[in-house]
């Protein structure tokens, strides 16, 4: 069964993932959308209080909700406990990924012996002593180094770069432009001030169902390896330095930066542009917002923030140059404080 | 005509360029240059106040500024309306592009049918049903996917990917390491706090006169397309996520993000590392200072800035630290008021 | 003589590389690790008072220190003036360097006439009036255009970029996705707000000794060139704009971004995310501390810093909302002082 132009039937999909159907089950869907674009062909999914206004009005063929919602939709609908994650199994039902054929395209330059279920895009090197698993997709000029190794049905796409040494593991997606094991950013400061490089003989092991975004860089570790759990997502242009550990499940959004040896807890988020310093413990379930340094260790899960707020550049300008003044206000309520205690006490 | 040693002369220069010419139409001028630095066969020009100082000494073999500035300068000049631009056209008319010849290198791999007129690089790789348009140079191990589109007199440097199914408009050009259409980063959380992943079926639709620095990224939309109007200009190391859509001419310097489904209206500047966050709409005509973070919609042409200052490190100690109580400093503010109205009514 | 499994002599070590040893020359060291982890074929080092109690519970073979710090330690160990640099170099003589074979691999395209001692890799495309020293390699899937020049000893790794015209010096480390020369974000604004691109035609020039990350990006110069002098070091995901120039042995750490015609001293360090603006002038010595805003030019040495600080997200929303209110804040504070100020006379 697979999407495209015949579509599938809501009986189908309930057959395939669950849920509770409220309509017609033989209504074929033949794409995913919005809420507010959705045509009759179409399922859309409801699953945050202030889109209820366009659950009232969707035209969707159908609608994936919660049970608290059902009430208020009028289209045909399949309950079930969690909308997201459920919608997130519809689009790969409808939209199954494309895999490129197994075998090496001819132009590709392949020194190790691969399985003859994995494929290998052209002008691909995949070095000696790699080990690649099952199924997996190695897109067009990927850049694999000696002793590589790569799980079972692992996809990378168009020029992914892997330095010698490093391990990915099962159903990871590398997306192109990422550099997986370049040396971590290690120098001694001699008395001249010039830099003596440590040459970094760690490796960069990453777990299973790992996706690494585009242009996103992981350097291998000083002495010991970088690591990365099972189920971590990263976005576009993060950088992981040395020697830094990732717990499992923890989502990273662009452009975030994370200094060497920092330990990462599981399940953590990172929103866009965070940065983290280097030496620290971030516990499990904590939640940094976008644009936030985080400068200390943090032992408790929550949401942490530090990020100064947007104005109009006049209002900022004079906000800001108080900011340097902190200290000195700070000093003026004290005085004032003193002085009026003092005037208190005298009347 | 043509630069190089021979040069052009002013006459020439304002024949192509229109403006008025002060000075000997004959003289030949061999390259462009700063005020400062220019020798006699340069030209040079002046639109900023600051530089006034270097106008008057300068011994550039002409000056193009614009009409109030004309009685300021001794040397050869030309009058125009805006100087800046006019030079802009100055240094292409002396630094013409080279053009790379047409063909297909025979390392490159090619399964698409091209026009006679494109050049294709060495090491290149080009999918199938990809459509280029004439005079289009795609760089020596650019990865192009399956059904990409790009237009006529498009430049394409070395190692750009383009994923399957994106478009790139007329006259475009990218640099080195850029990548549109990766995946945008959507993911459902499970109850157990795993991610399943939202395929991204939507793709990056880029339109005409479009720049795209060194190792920017792209990603393609998540149901609908992420869009790039006409005449956007971006730099190096930006990330765009999925379902943004950026307005005409607008421009974005080095390392700035923006995360997904955000509208940016036209002719807006963002300074270098800003971040703007995921569904907001930004009009148009809006400037975002350096290092700010976008936390939520602008309605309003202008200029918009949350940049901490920079200080010494000791005094950013002291300030930093009483940021984290302005909330209490406010309350005894607000305190000794109260005590002092009482007091004063009190006498 | 190399590390591996037979390893070095203590003897050897300090033989090489100077320094005192106190205890048995013949004990063999076969590898580096922290104090913590080291075992007795491994060699530690102690530089940071922080890890004194790992000093003297150490089981490692040897431990490089300092003179003040010999009496603390139990174990064999080298003194010598600098650990952290001493412990560099014997890092090297355990791990040397894995030097590719010279020659050309039959799937690279090379246009020019290359020393019998230089290694290009699969898929590798040097442009034609390329110049490389002797002993340089340079990885699979690079891309070097038209008249680049590459120093002696040089290591590119795969699928580096460099546009044409563009020097790098002797000894140089390039890493994957790195690109040097791509164009200066340079254009000018059109009355009717589009851009007009100004052609860049300086060049980048790196000097000896330099180190460049993953995915970093040097941009050519807009009229004369962007210089990056010896012994300066730039880890990954860095962009440095047109005409910047950075002064010998200045370290960048991940993720900054300088804008452009900035001129940066000599033995300055920046901090991951550090951004700093266009045409400023930063003296020798200068550091910057992460996730800072170099927003006006710096002349005295020293450390400087502008991050705001982290909170938990709710305490974040209430400072935050008062930092829009400083001016008024400091407008009332002077108000109370005139009113204590009159009450305190009219006593």
């Amino acid at each position: 069964m697979a999407g495209g132009d015949e579509g599938v039937s809501l009986g189908e999909i309930v057959a395939h993932l669950g849920g509770r159907l409220v309509g017609d089950a033989t209504l074929r869907i033949r794409q995913v959308a919005t809420l507010e674009q959705a045509a009759e062909d179409r399922i859309a999914f409801f699953a945050n209080a202030k889109y209820r206004k366009q659950l009232k009005s969707t035209r969707a063929g159908a609608v994936i909700l919660a049970p608290t919602a059902a009430q208020d939709c009028a289209r045909p609908h399949i309950v079930c406990d969690n909308p997201y994650a459920y919608f997130a199994r519809v689009v790969r039902l409808l939209n199954p990924a494309t895999t490129a054929s197994a075998g090496i395209h001819p132009s590709a330059v392949v020194l190790s012996e691969l399985p003859a279920t994995v494929h290998v895009g052209a002008l691909a090197f995949v070095d000696e002593d790699v080990l690649i698993g099952a199924d997996a997709s190695i897109g067009a000029g990927c850049m694999l180094g000696r002793g590589v190794r790569i799980g079972d049905d692992s996809l990378l796409y168009p020029r992914v770069t892997v330095y010698a040494g490093c391990i990915i593991g099962r159903n990871a997606i590398l997306h192109s432009g990422a550099v997986v094991g370049a040396d971590g950013f290690g120098m001694a400061r001699e008395a001249d001030g010039s830099w003596t490089k440590i040459p970094q003989i760690g490796r960069v092991v990453i777990g299973d169902d790992v996706e690494i975004g585009a242009n996103t860089t992981i350097d291998r570790g000083a002495l010991g390896d970088t690591v990365i759990e099972n189920g971590v997502k990263i976005d576009n242009q993060v950088q992981i330095a040395h020697n830094v550990h990732v717990g499992a499940h923890t989502a990273m959004a662009g452009c975030v930066g994370v200094a060497g040896s920092t330990r990462i807890g599981k399940r953590c988020t990172f929103g866009g542009g965070a940065v983290v310093l280097g030496h620290l413990n971030i516990a499990d379930d904590v939640n940094v917002s976008a644009f936030t340094l985080v400068s200390k260790s943090i032992t408790q899960p929550g949401t942490y923030t530090g990020a100064m707020p947007i104005e109009p550049h006049r209002a900022w300008m004079k906000n800001a140059a108080r900011l340097r003044h902190l200290e000195a206000m700070a000093d003026r309520i004290r005085e004032l404080e003193a002085r009026l205690a003092q005037l208190e006490g005298g009347n």
